[in-house]
């Protein structure tokens, strides 16, 4: 028997809405976490792919989620769209978000979305990546979440691994698009270490006495470490900022859960920006131009690739291959389909 | 004789603005260029200091900025101000484009200013402070400029040092505020340890054959380095497009000077934006009071320090002290100054 499961993209995206479905999630909670888990599986992104569909489950069965949350959209102002998840997903309340989003950006040149009160553990480009694909936009992305990361010059773990997510829209082509933590991994590859029983490579995280280590375990257990020393722990401190304090609530750190067997994320907030590129430009020449002038002398130099490439390479393979799913974790996620 | 002469804040301002007078910039210009040279030089940021006031003058006589150009501000939709600076320095650019920002923001929310066309080699973070302090609002700024750094996996300059600035409001005391260069250090600073006759950190430069040096003038003549590898990379990819091809002109590669014995900066661009904090909580809670929580967290660490605090520190200090500038400096200056 094979330890590797091959799926269509199809099949990937039937399986983690059933596995939702049989557990509580609300049909809409279902697809838009299946298009989510799928978007990642499709460019070969395993860390925020079927990996993440126990977590959704367990995060609904446990009650930390509301599995039923209906997001409730606001209008504060002209240019920002506020959704209040009512701890529901994030990738609903994005959904219910985005359209206002693009009204208020094409509107008033640059808008805002804060998405407070929500648990976001998917991976981030998707959700640029359509602004720039779709509307043609330009578009950030800052989520906060959880409390894994030590602070510049500090030991103890205190910030969210804080992605930041950018994307840049191109004619004819997908978008370029970036989407990277603040913390020099994702928690999801030290996971993904774990069970594999892989060492993590140096600078990643620290053990809980604040000593360098490479034993996965032992850094989850520690606390991660910013990427690029204080540059990158300033980014971390911003996107804190940005997704946490900016919404108001509680940041990760405050928000310990109760329940010491629960592992999963806890609320926390997301804030996007989108601005429309023909606003700045004024007629001195296209700005989409501008931008292909500079990715073409980038790829000039031996040795470079644009931040999307790979995923696209991945996209492009998995829309004719289809994806390969560990068995222990097929068959983890075909039993909560069964609602076992 | 001493080889460091003291001045007090007042001093320096009249010694920069005098010097630009003398050599045909426009009072506005040495008013603006004084100021901001002079907040450098008080909160201790030496390489954005008096050090750069020759290179302003340079610029000046050589013709490649325009020193007497009058800024043009425009209003393309609600919440987007463009100034086309007409080959002027940028802190008159800055000055004139802020009032119309900071209405759009209160007004809409989030609003951006989008800098044209000009020559900007300024500290980015008294940019993004002032906003914070006296306008109560969150601040990002993002400016382009030169072609010095390398992109991820390549050998060459293609990027400018690209800084990104942060800044976040507190209550009765001067905000959170942080200005970091993609590149591992600024340019400014790799000047100094080339002035000094000091070998630079590894990490921070490549010779003009891609091996790695601490010769600081191995490294001017070579490429910098992003900070924190692809990541840093990625980010002064985003500040390129955001400050230089959103503006729709042309990139720090495509501006190569004409004037060989020319060193100085050439035309760019620069993107602000700023966000009321108010509108996002919605009652909530206060996002000022969240964040100050988180301040107080970071700050019980021991080893840690918020990242303006250094500077606020200076700050305390020059404001009895003055400052001190190496004697050559000054007579250089004092040289311009007398239009010689």
């Amino acid at each position: 028997m094979s330890d590797e499961i091959k799926l269509s993209l199809e099949e990937s995206h039937a399986l983690v809405a059933e596995a939702c479905r049989a557990n509580g999630i609300s049909a809409d909670h279902a697809r838009t976490i299946a298009d989510t888990v799928t978007a990642a599986e499709r460019d070969d992104c395993k860390s925020h792919g079927l990996f993440r569909v126990p977590g959704y489950v367990e995060a609904a069965l446990t009650g930390h989620a509301d599995p039923e949350a209906v997001p409730v959209v606001e209008h504060p102002t002209p240019g920002v769209v506020r959704v209040d998840a009512r701890r529901g997903f994030a990738p609903l309340a994005l959904e219910v978000g985005r359209v206002p989003l693009v009204e208020k950006a094409r509107g008033q040149g640059i808008a805002a979305l804060s998405i407070v009160n929500t648990l976001h553990f998917a991976a981030v480009w998707p959700e640029v990546e359509v602004l720039a694909a779709e509307d043609g936009l330009i578009a950030f992305a800052f989520v906060m979440g959880g409390s894994d990361v030590a602070p510049a010059g500090g030991t103890k773990p205190l910030y969210g691994t804080d992605p930041m997510a950018f994307a840049w829209p191109r004619e004819g082509r997908p978008p370029l698009v970036f989407d990277q933590a603040s913390a020099a991994s994702s928690r999801g590859d030290i996971m993904l270490h774990a069970r594999d029983g892989k060492p993590i490579p140096e600078g990643w995280a620290i053990d809980a006495e604040g000593r360098p280590t490479t034993d996965p375990a032992a850094g989850l257990a520690g606390a991660q470490l910013p990427f690029g020393g204080y540059k990158g722990a300033a980014v971390g401190l911003m996107v804190e900022l940005l997704a946490g304090a900016l919404a108001g609530g509680a940041l990760g750190y405050e928000q310990e859960s109760t329940d010491p067997d629960y592992g999963g994320p806890t609320v926390g907030g997301e804030l996007m920006i989108a601005m429309d590129p023909a606003t700045c430009a004024g007629g001195r020449g296209s700005p989409l131009d501008c931008a292909e002038r500079l990715f073409a002398k980038i790829l000039e130099q031996e040795g470079t690739r644009l931040p999307s490439d790979r995923r696209y390479a991945a996209r492009r393979r998995t829309a004719v291959e289809g994806i390969t799913v560990p068995r222990p974790l097929y068959d983890e996620i075909d039993r909560l389909r069964q609602g076992a």
